[in-house]
């Protein structure tokens, strides 16, 4: 038994790309061979390139102020695997992944998997896309300053995969309760987040010292009963808040929240707080923001305005899948 | 410049699973508090269950001989984005992915992107597929004895991706130039695949000393105008004659190919050598066989036939999307 738990541990260690060192010295970033006379005149033109790429970015900052990205979480684990918590853990208790877009380990729950049926762990795909998204804000040159997510497990996790590439800076991840989706959606239901400590054990770079907007305790009860136009408005009131804890620019503020929240979020920031989505709407809203979509908005310190940043980070499409918003109904008035 | 590069790859490196060790001391593999004489209770019932199942096994494997498992490659990067090699890369000829499931840096290749063209590399998602894969394999104690693999990167990529998982015990990838898919698909091309060198470079662990059934000229030239019937009978004969190298047992056979070949393999190795697809069907079988999909068949010694070993590695699910083959198709008589 002893024996079949380090090889599952191995497997999952050993699942990462450990030679990447050893492939970037034999990879080449061109196609095909280039000669020295040419290799050096191209670099002088790329040089040249990125001075006056820089310049004009340097000119333009002094307009722009903070910057905001809502991030949905990755592929929740009962959407793909609906009977999961019945048919992955033994008689004893144990967990035994049975497709391999299963976690090969699972986080322990205070009341065993009765907690995961309102707040779901991530899949491989979840975190693997997290970590892409990552990944592309590494590669456009976004460092994320302080990381807000919600409580919910999934969002947590997929937190965690966005900060992997960030491995000299990592910012904290703040646990703000506020940030939860719709409470009308879990009236019958009993929460029971992770606390912070617990989150600490299993290695996410959470703030145990963040004093949150709303707390888990307020959520559960003064909120339960919320309308959709209240939960908008809750979103809005807490986002609010914590702007305000951050006035100076340039700083990059990354949400790790709900596909509700998306909308609420930007909503609020762009000042199109009418036409909320009635129930029916609100359960498809997770088709226009879908798992691992990100919403990025960029202030303008002139006149206080937010605009979406279009391209802000890269897409991440593969099959017949994408993490792009539907911008139709995002753009609604 | 430099700096933007050192970036991209670290980046690559960041996006690993670093702190699995850390995470695996503070899991448990139980969902909640046990105290420990149920857990000594439960370790007892583990090990007679494991005692139980291991004589049964004993037994049973005897009468077993050899295993073979066709995977297909990973998702292929111009399916996703079709004209990748148009826009991804600088006029200076340098890669620049647009889409996070594009691969952060790019293997070279002699004839630059026009090598792509016919031979394409695999997106993120087919590598981190190829890793499930072998996880899979490694959960269910499955490991390879050797490889065989097709000269498309694609193949080889996908096999690399599938060894992560096996960290002490590497086998060698065999590259076989007759294991291509229907060479009438590429009547009018100009095939021009990584050399073992080449690809040993890129960290791909090939072994340069096998000699192939069927050599990279041959197919090219012999192998141009076969028909779809030369084609089935072409990776049947491959196939024999490779098996015929490892005639003992246990041996574990991993065979990484395109869906085409899966058809034909398996074919070959069940006796069902009637009925193969005509040119619209041939064109469809990656829709029965999709990417990185796995076809595992086990020999029975006592009479020589080859069987479907069903769940022999568990599912890879997410989305709408399944690894699963179409068994309708397969058990075609």
């Amino acid at each position: 038994m002893d024996d079949r738990l380090e090889t599952a541990y191995e497997a999952k260690f050993s699942v990462l790309d450990m030679d990447v060192a050893k492939k970037a010295r034999g990879a080449s970033k061109a196609t095909g061979p280039i000669n020295e006379a040419e290799q050096k005149r191209q670099a002088e033109l790329m040089k040249q390139a990125s001075i006056a790429v820089q310049s004009a970015l340097g000119e333009q900052a002094s307009a722009t102020g903070r910057r905001v990205f809502f991030a949905r979480h990755g592929e929740r684990m009962d959407r793909v695997f609906p009977a999961w918590t019945r048919l992955s853990y033994t008689e004893l208790g144990n967990y035994k992944p049975y497709d391999m877009n299963m976690p090969i380990s699972m986080v322990p729950r205070q009341n065993g998997v009765n907690d995961f049926y309102d707040d779901p762990p991530i899949t491989e795909l979840g975190y693997f896309v997290s970590q892409l998204i990552g990944r592309g804000a590494k590669l456009n040159c976004i460092n994320f300053d302080i990381v807000y997510c919600s409580p919910a497990l999934r969002c947590v996790q997929s937190a965690h995969g966005m900060l992997k590439a960030f491995t000299k800076t990592k910012p904290k991840i703040c646990i703000e309760p506020g940030l939860f989706e719709y409470m009308g959606w879990y009236k019958e239901e009993n929460l029971n987040f992770l606390s912070t400590l617990e989150m600490a054990i299993q290695g996410y770079e959470v703030d145990p010292d963040y004093f949150p907007v709303i707390s888990c305790a307020d959520l559960k009860t003064k909120y339960k009963n919320e309308t959709i136009e209240e939960y908008y408005k809750r979103t809005g009131d807490v986002i609010g808040s914590i702007l305000s804890k951050h006035p100076k620019s340039p700083y990059n503020i990354l949400f790790v929240v709900h596909a509700p929240t998306l909308d609420a979020g930007s909503r609020f920031l762009t000042k199109k707080t009418a036409n909320v989505p009635d129930a029916n709407d609100l359960k498809q809203v997770g088709v226009h923001y879908p798992f691992g979509s990100v919403v990025a908005l960029e202030e303008n310190k002139s006149d206080n305005t937010w605009k979406l940043m279009h391209c802000a980070l890269p897409s991440i499409s593969f099959l017949d899948c994408t993490n792009r918003i539907d911008f139709k109904f995002f753009n609604r008035p």
